[in-house]
């Protein structure tokens, strides 16, 4: 009986200490993330949700967006579970690799654009069907541990939001799935 | 006390709704789409699963099964979770990408091709190489949220079951977590 | 309140049976895992954690990690749920395809090389850009449902650790959460 209180108290004190942080958050994140929000209700018992505004700058670019998922991980409470990135756009995906070194990220962008060129006869008369297939490539969404109440990411990698048609506003969903 | 009755209770309902419509789905959800099937058990609390059986028409081909997974999720009675997409095959994947033009579907279907050729001097005697090597490039398994009953897509994102190796009868597994 | 308190004990009988056998993994598991450790703690009360050891022995190697992680999930006691694994690396990643005919890997790992030559005029100084690039491709993820105390993987399908920048000893992190 305790333990099922607690299911449902402990996700409102996340979500109030969310709400909170949120007008902080913008100037902790970094020059391209606009926004987080935690868009969670009291009404779901365990999973905090919300989303991260970017803004990003070029047509092909990887946006490290690492510290403001692990705020949202912070600010959630959660000790033990799984967050969950998705990115509602079509031209736009998000994968995991190395932050160190910002040369990684540069190769990959052209990498990428080497693979799917801007052009090649495709029947998609928006001009943008590379956009489309590199995010087919790279994936939606993304999957990463939670652990003592930290994002459990390997040593070098970091979460990269890919913009592959901007510049643009964008929108990052972040959902945190407590054990 | 009351909420792990809930627990139990309203997956139960959800799969007996499920039970109902099943044989109703079939009219619904296209032409591709062959069957959809509960197969969750009432021993499972929370998770209700389910597959859909879809028929496909050319070797390579994109497929959009949006319909079929969120008639599932809508029947799942889920209000907030997540909704998994699996596919159980090796010449056959699922990603997420634009519904609206068919024409994004075929510019990706023509890319892959492309960069991954059908005869490449593959060592693989079953002449499908390049089948399993487009199924690694976009995997097997997509992962939606669910909002207020819904899959919570992007305005222009569709879920897309990637045939390789068709034309070909396929299965899609569906799981939806609640929070 | 009974089904509160079999949430507390299940996972912890499951822990102790994982610890237990944590020993006696390394030698069921072939060549080239090194060990299986559970590492999950009694506090958590849902997801049994652990990780492989693996050891790579080519600079592009597909490894077959199948059988490690199907033995994690049967010693986790979990009958239904998901089995997600993780790459913790950014030169390596995971990705699900066929296993019984080891050319298919092969085959794998020989396009990945001619899509992302090892040598294009990349920026990274480190000389592995290639590896990067192919784990951004593969994917750091990959997520399996859990069904009857297994695996619940298509006939064909095995799960393969993507090692990129070998030979090395790498890690592969494993959650495993109940419905």
């Amino acid at each position: 009986m305790l333990l099922c209180l607690l299911d449902v108290i402990m996700p409102l004190f996340a979500f109030l200490a969310a709400t909170r942080n949120r007008y902080i958050l913008k100037y902790q994140l970094g020059a391209n993330i606009v926004s987080a929000m935690a868009t969670g209700s009291s009404k779901s018992r365990h999973a905090p949700a919300g989303e991260l505004a970017v803004r990003t700058e070029r047509r092909t670019q990887l946006l490290d967006v690492t510290a403001g998922v692990a705020k949202m991980v912070q600010d959630s409470g959660v000790q033990t579970g799984i967050c969950y990135v998705y990115v509602p756009h079509t031209t736009a995906g998000v994968l995991i690799n190395e932050n160190a070194d910002p040369d990684v990220a540069a190769d990959i962008e052209a990498a990428l654009t080497r693979m799917v060129p801007k052009d090649a006869g495709y029947r998609h008369a928006e001009g943008n069907s590379d956009s489309h297939i590199k995010t087919a490539l790279v994936g939606s969404s993304a999957t990463i541990f939670i652990s003592g109440g930290q994002l459990e990411l390997g040593r070098w990698q970091g979460i990269f939001f890919c913009e592959f048609d901007g510049p643009r506003s964008r929108r990052l969903r972040v959902k945190i799935v407590p054990d």
